[in-house]
C-alpha cells in the first residue's frame, strides 16, 4: 500500500464537524506521524475547522472542503459520516489505494449483506467492497488489519461489550445461553444534533433505556462473537442514556459453562460469598488477564475493583472487571470505555497504527482524567 | 390502636437530620392531617432542623430532641435510622401503643432472623416485635398493613424491583430461572454522610457498578417475590451509581414461561421486530395494568415509551415499562421510581396513611418535576 | 370581573406544552381552587397533554386546543408563549373580561413603547391594552395587581435582580453609581426547544456567559429599579448558563451610598474583615428583613449563610443573603430564586392568586427539594 | 542549578495522592524529558500510587515514600500540599540545590509576610526562602522565573482573575476604581477530602457563593495586579460553586479610564449596543492581543464569542473575552482556565519548562476536551 510506513503523513477525514470528526482531530494532534489534516464538511464547507470548534484555536486552522479533495491529498482517511452515505468515499479512496476507515456501521458486515439489509434496511452498493473489508477490533483482527484496505470501525456498544465477552467465549467459560448485555452510553453517543433526547434539561439528572430489544448494535454484537465463538451467539441487549458526556459502561451477564460453574453444598445464597465464589472469580480474571496479556489497552481490574467509566475517561482503555453472582452461576463482567476514544475515534486511530505499522500506542497515549 | 383516625396529629421523626428524615418532612408538610412534628436527632440534639437544613426556613422550625421525648408526643413514629439501631425505639413504640415504621432493614425479615443474620451479622434482640411487624409494600400487603404496629418499609432497589416482577410472577409469565435485575441509584441513595464515592469529582460524569453479586437487598428482593411466587426466586442483582440525584431505574431480565414465550418461525432474530413479538408484550402490558389496576401510584406505561427516572422526579410514582427482546423469550420490564419518595418516605407515608385511614394519596399529591 | 372570587374554577393555559405551560400545569394540579384545565398548543393541536409529557399519566389527561376555545371557557388565562405573539390573545381576553396573565416579555413595559421597540423591534398594535397592564411583581405591586385585568409576568432575571435590589433603593442603601448583576440561569430557562447551547455535551460541566452587555433583560430590569427609586438605575448585567436545570442566582453589587459605607481607619482590607464590616452588613439585613417582613416567598438569610439555588428548588421562593465587601465599601447581595417557579409559573399564580383574592400561597406551598 | 537543562529527569512530588498531585502525575505522564517519578504521601505512604488511582494502571506503578526520599532522588520537587506546611520541605530542597515549585499559598507573598500572615494567620519560619522566591505567573514574571529556585505557583482564581486584568492596567485602560470580580470553580477546587459542600446531592444541580467579601485570594489578586500597575488595585471578588468537575470561568468588570470611556451622544442605552462599542471593545480586543502576542497558552477570543470552560478543559489555556457594558462605561472580561491545568498543575510545569528551558509547551500539548 503506498501510504504505508511513511512518516508525516496527510490525514484526510471526511465528516470533520461531527463529534466523532472532531474527536479524530483532537486525538490526531497528538500523533507524532500526522504532520497535516484535510478535512471536509457537508454541512460547514467554506468554513475552518476551527470556526466550527474554537476550542481548536491556536492549535488547528484547516479549511473545511469537498470529501474528493480530501481523498485526493490524504495518505488515509477516515469516515467520519452517518451509516448509509460511506460506502461513495469507499469506492473513491479504493480506486485510489488509500486506506479508508469508516466509523459508521456500513462495513461493519464485511460479506454478511443480508445481516446489515434487515437492520439497516438498504443493499450494498458495492459487494466487493465489504468483501475485502476487515472488521477493525484489532484484539481480535490484528493481523487481518495490517493489510486492510477497508476497515469497518466497530461500534461503541459492540467495543465494550465484545471486549468483555471475548475470553470467556474462547476459554469455554461461556454456556450457550443467551448473554444479556445491559449498557449505558454517555450523551456524546447520540452525536452533535440537538434533538429532544439529548436536551440539557431532559437529560440531566435522569436515567432511561431506549429502542429495548432492538437496537441496532445487537447483530453486530453477535456477529462479532460468534467470530470468536465458532457459532452464533444469542444476545440480549438493552442500552440506556446516562447523564455524563462519555463512557459506556456495559454490565454483561454470562451463564457459566457446566465446567465453570461452582459447584459445592458451600454455595448457599449468602453473605459475605462463599470462598469457593472469590476463587473461581480469581480462575476467571486469570484466563482474562491470559486472553488480553498483549494488549495496550485493555486492562483486567484487580479483585475489588469495578470498572467505571471516569477512570477511562479520555483514553482509549478499556477496563475490565471480573465478579460471580453470590449462586456462582453466572459470570458477571464489567466493562468501561471512553465512548468517543475506545468506542470511536481511538480505537480507529489504533487501526490506523497498526495499518500503517506505527507504534499502536502513537497518538493514543492520553491518560485518562478521571475527574 | 390509639392513634388511629385522628386528625390533626403529631407525627415523630427519629433521625430527622438523615437525607430521609428531611425527606420525610418535606413530604409531611403537605400533609393535610399533620399538624405538628416531634424531630429527634442524635448528630444535633440541641439545634433546630432549619439550622441544618436551611431549606425549611418559614415552613418549619422545630427543635430537635431526645428519642424518647418523641416517641412520648407523637401519634405515629417513622424512625430514619441506619439499620442496627432499630429495635429500641421500635420496643418503646410498641409497649406505649405507639406506631412505628421503620424504614431501615431492621424490620424487613420478620421471623426470618436467620436471612436477617446472615446478611446483616446481627441477631434480633426482640423476635416477638418482628413476629408482629408487616413488610410496608402497600401494593403487596395493604391488608396487613392497615392492622399493623410495626413496619418494614422496604428497600429503595427492593421496591423498584418487586413492582416490576410481581405482576409476572402472579401470572405465571416468568420461568423459574434466575431473574436478573441490573440497577442504577441517584446519589441520594447513600445518604448524607461525605465520603469518597460520593465525593462530587469522583461521582459525576461517570457510572459505575458496586458490590456486584453481593448487594444486602439480594436477600429482600428474594424474599419479597418469594411471598407472591410462593417459592423461593433466584435473582442476581446488580446495583450501580449514576450521576444524578434521584431515581432508581431498575432493567429487569424475565426468562419467560413456555406458555408465554414466542413460538414462530417468524420469530427469527431481525428488525424491526416480529409482530408477534409486539402482540406478545402487548400481552404482557395488558396482565401488568390488570395487576395494578387500583393502584394509585404504579403507572403501566403505554407501549412505546420507556420508564424513565426523570418522569417519577419526586413523586410517589413507580412507572413501568413492558419490553420483549428481539427473539421473543425473555421479558424485559423497566421500572423506575424515586429512591427518596416510592424508595423510602413517600412509601413510608403511603403505609402510615394506610395504617391510619386516611386517602392513601395524602401527602403524595406532587407531581413528578421531570426537568 | 366577573372570575373573581369564584372557587373551582376553569383555568387556560395558551402554549401548554413549553416548560413554562407544563410547569404551570404541574403547579396549578396542586391548587385548591383549580377544578380544570383548558389547554391550548399550535404544535401540537390534537395531541393530549399526557402524551406530550407523560409524567401527568395519572393525574391530568387533557386535549389540547384552539387558543379561542381555551379563552372562551376559562376563568382566566395563561399565556407562555414566545414574545411578539400575545396581544391577539390579550385583546381576546379583554374584550369578554377574561384575566390575562402573560409571562412573555409582551406586556412588561406598560405604556413605555419605546424601550419595548428599542429592543424587541416590534411596536404595539393594541396599546390601550399596555396602558392598563400592570407588572406582576406582588413585592413591588401588589395593590395594581388586585384589579388588574392584565399582568405582564416578570422575567425570571428581572425578578432575581429586583428583589434583591428593591430594599437597598427603598432605604437609601445604594448610591447612584451603577448596579453590577452577575447572573447565572439553569438550562430550563432555555425553554423545550433543543438548540446547540442547550445541547447536553455542550452545556453539562461548562459555564459560560452569554449575550455580555447586551441582554434584554437589562431594561426590564432597570424600569422595575425606576419604579421604587423615582429615578433611572443604570444597571450592568450579565447572564450565564450554568449546568443544572433549573435556578438562577444573582450576584448583585451595589455601591453603598456614603451614609451606608463604612468610614474607619479600622476597616483596612484584611482576614478576618474588621466587626464594623459584620455589624454594618447586620444593619443592612435588617432593613432587608423589614422590607419583606409580610411577605411569604421572601426569605433573607441569616448572617453566614449564602444563597443557593438548590434551597428554593421547586418553589417559589426567592431567597436573599447579604454580604459587605472586605473594604466596606459595597454591598453584595445575592439571591436564588427556581426560575421555573419565582422567576415565570410560580409568580404567575401568585398573581392569579391576588387577582382572585385567593390565598397569596394556593398552589405554591411545595417545599424546596433541596437535594 | 545542577538539575538544569538535563533530559531524561526523574520528578519527585511531595502530595502525589491529592488532588494536584495525581493531575501533575497525569499531565507528566506526556512529558518528553520525564523519565521517572518520585512520589511522597504522608496519608497513603506504603501503598503504590495506582492502589490510590487505579486509573494510572498500566501507566506508572510507584511507590509512595517519604518526601525525604523524594527530594534526595529527584532533580525537581513538585510540593502539592495544603496551605501551612510547604517551607520544610522547601529548605531540604533550597538546601541540597533542587529546585522547588510550591503549589500551596505559602510562596506566593514573597518577602510580604504581612499580608501572609494577615490572611493566613501564620508567620514565616525561614523568610530568607520568601525573599528569593519567586511568583510563577509566567505571562507576568518569565525571565524571573528563568532563574528562580523556589518557585510559588499561583491560585487559581489569581491565574484566571489576572490573566484577564493585566493588559487592561498595562494600557491604561483601567481605572482607579475597584475592580469587580465574579467567578466560579468545579469542583475539584475542593480537593479530594469528602466534605459537605462537595457531596454530590448537594454540589450537583446548584450554584451557591461562598466566603463572599472574604477569602483568601483576594489579596493574592489584589498583589498580582499591583505588580503590573505599580500601585494597589482595589479588587472585589466573589467566588462561586458550581456544578462541573472542573474550570473556572472569571467575569470581570473594569470600569474604564476616561480616555477610554464610549463617550457620544449616541450610546443612549439602547439594543443592539451602538456601533461604537462595538469599535472600542475592537480596540481594547487589539490591546490583549498584542499583550500576549507571544504567549502560547493565552487566546484572546474572536470578536462574537464569549470564553467558556468547556473550551479549554483538560489543558493549559486561558481563554479570554471582551466585552463592554451598553453603556460604554465598564469593560467587562471574561477568562476561562481549568483550574487544576493553568489554575495548578499545568501552570506549575509550564514553570518548570521555563526553569529548565524546556519547550514552554512540552508536556502541555493536550488539546481541550470540549465535550
Amino acid at each position: 500500500m503506498t501510504g504505508k510506513r511513511q512518516v508525516g503523513m496527510i490525514v484526510g477525514i471526511i465528516g470533520a464537524t461531527g463529534y466523532t470528526g472532531s474527536e479524530l482531530v483532537r486525538l490526531l494532534l497528538g500523533h507524532p506521524a500526522i504532520t497535516g489534516f484535510s478535512l471536509a464538511s457537508v454541512s460547514h464547507k467554506g468554513s475552518r475547522i476551527e470556526q466550527i470548534y474554537p476550542h481548536f484555536l491556536k492549535l488547528l486552522s484547516a479549511p473545511l472542503k469537498e470529501a474528493e479533495d480530501v481523498i485526493a491529498e490524504s495518505a488515509l482517511v477516515f469516515a467520519a459520516l452517518p451509516t448509509g452515505v460511506g460506502e461513495e468515499y469507499a469506492r473513491l479512496c479504493f480506486d485510489k489505494g488509500v486506506p479508508y476507515i469508516d466509523l459508521s456501521a456500513d462495513f461493519r458486515f464485511g460479506g454478511d449483506e443480508q445481516t446489515y439489509e434487515a437492520w439497516y434496511g438498504k443493499r450494498y452498493r458495492y459487494p466487493d467492497l465489504h468483501d475485502v473489508s476487515v472488521y477493525g477490533l484489532p484484539e481480535l483482527n490484528r493481523e487481518r488489519i495490517r493489510g486492510a484496505r477497508i476497515i469497518g470501525n466497530p461500534g461503541c456498544y459492540p467495543t465494550g461489550s465484545a471486549l468483555g465477552v471475548l475470553p470467556a467465549l474462547a476459554h469455554g467459560i461461556a454456556k450457550g445461553a443467551p448473554l444479556i448485555i445491559d449498557a449505558a452510553s454517555g450523551i456524546t453517543g447520540g452525536g452533535r444534533e440537538p434533538a429532544p433526547a439529548y436536551h440539557y434539561p431532559q437529560a440531566a439528572d435522569s436515567l432511561t433505556p431506549y429502542k429495548v430489544g432492538s437496537h441496532r448494535h445487537i447483530p453486530e454484537i453477535s456477529r462479532t462473537l460468534a467470530l470468536c465463538a465458532g457459532k452464533a451467539v444469542p444476545v440480549i441487549f438493552t442500552p440506556h442514556l446516562a447523564p455524563m458526556n462519555r463512557g459506556i459502561l456495559s454490565t454483561i451477564y454470562v451463564p457459566l459453562s457446566e465446567e465453570w460453574q461452582v459447584q459445592s453444598s458451600d454455595t448457599a445464597f449468602r453473605f459475605p460469598p462463599s470462598p469457593l465464589i472469590h476463587e473461581k472469580a480469581g480462575a476467571i480474571r486469570g484466563c482474562y488477564e491470559d486472553f488480553y496479556r498483549n494488549e495496550a489497552f485493555v486492562r483486567i481490574l484487580p479483585d475489588g475493583l469495578s470498572a467505571a467509566t471516569n477512570r477511562v475517561r479520555a483514553s482509549n482503555f478499556c477496563d475490565i472487571s471480573i465478579h460471580l453472582d453470590a449462586s456462582g452461576s453466572t459470570l458477571i463482567v464489567v466493562s468501561a470505555i471512553d465512548n468517543m476514544v475506545k468506542g470511536a475515534c481511538g480505537q480507529a486511530i489504533q487501526n490506523m497504527n497498526i495499518l500503517f505499522g506505527f507504534d499502536e500506542k502513537a497518538g493514543l497515549s492520553g491518560v485518562p482524567s478521571s475527574f
